[in-house]
């Protein structure tokens, strides 16, 4: 069911190129709100846009962050004059020396590690604070464990906002640190993951103006991801990659890439050339890979093993929108486990010197065990999204690396170390 | 003494707009070589040049990394078509809750720590890589406790050259691994990092095909830092900002930022409007901020006890071109202690949302005792060089921040924990 909207109760709110919030489920619309669930099916809202005429000269001109996608956006057209982080436009790397030590003939890194707080997720939450002002709100909130966390409190305190960060008590010592930093409202809740994500909900509903960014203000949140496709397009030179490898947690990040190439194509800032995209779990959060090996469009929830924490979400959210995305433009998605994680965070640091977190170990993994299996064309252009940085998960790599050799200090020592 | 460059000779190597090594100290002039310390009197040799017409279009029309400025640096015309890393064009940010927290006018932060390993050492490595390879080195090799490690055992990784890293085996675990996960030669060396460096020394002699970007390329290396002045130039529309802090370890950055905005003067891309340079030390290690405050040319050598480590040099190279700088352009060098750095961080990160290492602590903790002095005028437009990542020095703020409260999971307990 399609409920037209009202145009002048959306007009309430700037949010640039947005007209409504659309239910993936049955169509219904309303005005833009801070909802996120459907009043008819209960399904989840995405934002509906009624784009005007967009040029790549006036993106080209614009600032060199994400908001140079601004007329593509959940965004005020003002946005940059309210502060707030200016994520994005970070590095595509043409990794010459992955794709040969993959067997491909040519292949693309795009580092998101060069964003403020060193993940993708400076995006989202942008996007995601700038919606929120429009809306009302006055408090920035997330649960976390990481990535998501360091942006919600950096981004707060840049705009000069409150915010509210739950995390699980039990936390590392080190992402404890690099929230606490910012000096928002970090609440350590005795509970797991699951019993913090409980909670936001709970204060989401009692506080109306926290912006919980991954609940309450989710569909304006999740547009964020968008620009990493814009991006990709862009600094490709306005065109679509042949295939790109996308790690999957929640699944919005695949489905947004999706969303992203298709509308450069819409748009005409882009040839509407053919894209297959793929999906990267590790094997211990596989629920969609496991779907999609067992040809079901139901994702069963699985409880989370993997050192792979960032992408560690056993109930994904869009799951079932990530199977139809990969099975539409001809993709898969694939798993591997946390020994190849490793060797894939260990390839691309040798190869591109490039250091990723755990999410980005999956994604080169997958990526070699997709062109080994036959599912990835080695001749077709390649693009592989680093979400995060090694920085953050370094315990990941701790047991495997360290110097050459211990030596004393003098020349033939370290010649003879080096076996020269 | 001056002499004429042959240029046949200097012709050898391509290396864009540079002509010559000119000896800061007597002037001498040599062809371009491997070569860092004068024949004549033993000073430092620096790069001189013979720009060609640089035009601010062409600029903007480059790359969106350092090599935007590639007519004005010691590389290659063709510098992008070899594999290096590409950083720069970070954020200038425009700080103004940091301004008013410090009683100035207008400020902006440039926010090196999304270079690909989150330093400035990026610049200048990503030049010794480029110069190294015209000169006929086939190895990278420094000697580092830090940032500095991270990014040649980078830059090399991704350009598939060798290198060779010596650390003082004593370094810190998570410095080790930030390091050997690119998968060079890595050597830890039983001694202090006066030892390693050294060892440097005499291993540069030795090895003619090995660049220690530090020692025998030096040159070449130090010209990277020009282009943190050139973005700041550009980024605030083409002009010089009134003032400008440095962080001060060897002294190396401070002079080459007066060195940058001197040539865009003198190339008309800006109008040559006076500036001031301010350097800004660790009480623990300010052998420089003392010969300032002492009135004197003579810096003398202390041994650093500070946990501002990436600017613990105790007899920096530089130091007394620095004092040349400072007291030329009406600038100041004044110091601060650890309490005040770790202050300086968690000021920056809580006004900005940008996490800074102790040397960020260092600019900002200074920037405020020289607007608290008099020294720096609150109304003139004022930049502070943020070189480093917090990532890489937890260790300096973790035992003063953490969460606000640890709480049962319940809404209740939250809101109560935060005083609602």
């Amino acid at each position: 069911m399609t409920t037209t909207v009202d145009a002048r109760t959306s007009a309430a709110f700037d949010l640039g190129p947005a007209r409504a919030l659309s239910c993936r489920e049955c169509g219904h619309q309303i005005p833009l709100a801070a909802e996120f669930a459907c009043s008819e099916c209960f399904g989840p809202l995405e934002v509906a846009y009624d784009f005007g005429p967009v040029r790549r000269e006036d993106i080209e001109a614009g600032p060199k962050s994400i908001w140079r996608y601004r007329n593509l956006l959940p965004v005020p057209t003002d946005v940059q004059s309210h502060p707030n982080t200016e994520p994005g436009l970070t590095r595509l790397v043409k990794a010459d020396r992955l794709a040969a030590a993959l067997g491909v003939r040519s292949l693309w890194v795009k580092d998101d590690t060069g964003n403020p707080t060193h993940s993708f997720k400076d995006r989202v939450v942008a996007v995601a604070l700038a919606a929120a002002r429009q809306l009302g709100f006055k408090v920035l909130a997330c649960p976390s464990t990481g990535n998501l966390a360091n942006a919600v409190a950096a981004a707060a305190a840049r705009a000069g906002w409150e915010s509210v960060v739950l995390i699980p008590s039990s936390l590392e010592q080190a992402k404890i640190l690099t929230t606490a930093v910012y000096d928002g409202a970090l609440i350590a809740v005795e509970g797991n993951y699951d019993d913090v994500n409980r909670l936001a909900t709970q204060l989401a509903a009692e506080h109306e103006d926290w912006a919980f960014v991954n609940v309450n203000v989710r569909p304006y949140y999740a547009e964020g991801s968008k620009t990493l496709a814009y991006e990709v397009a862009e600094q490709l030179g306005w065109r679509l990659p042949d295939q790109i490898v996308v790690p999957v947690a929640s699944g919005s990040q695949l489905t947004k890439v999706d969303k992203g190439f298709r509308e450069l194509g819409e748009l005409g800032l882009v040839d509407a050339t053919p894209y297959r995209v793929f999906g990267a779990q590790a094997t211990g959060c596989s629920p969609v890979a496991t779907a999609y090996k067992g040809g079901t469009d139901v994702v069963t929830p699985v409880r989370p093993d993997t050192i792979a924490r960032s992408l560690a979400i056993g109930a994904p959210a869009d799951g079932p929108y990530v199977l139809d995305t990969v099975r539409r433009t001809g993709g898969a998605v694939e798993d591997v486990t946390d020994e190849e994680v490793v060797e894939g965070i260990r390839l691309l640091a040798r190869t591109e010197g490039i250091f990723a977190e755990t999410a980005g170990g999956v994604t080169v993994a997958t990526a070699k065990k997709l062109i080994e299996t036959g599912q990835l064309d080695p001749d077709a252009d390649t693009v592989l999204l680093i979400t995060g940085d090694g920085l953050k998960t370094l315990d990941a790599v701790s047991d495997r690396i360290g110097p050459k050799a211990v030596v004393p200090p003098n020349a033939a020592a370290v010649t003879e170390a080096l076996g020269l």
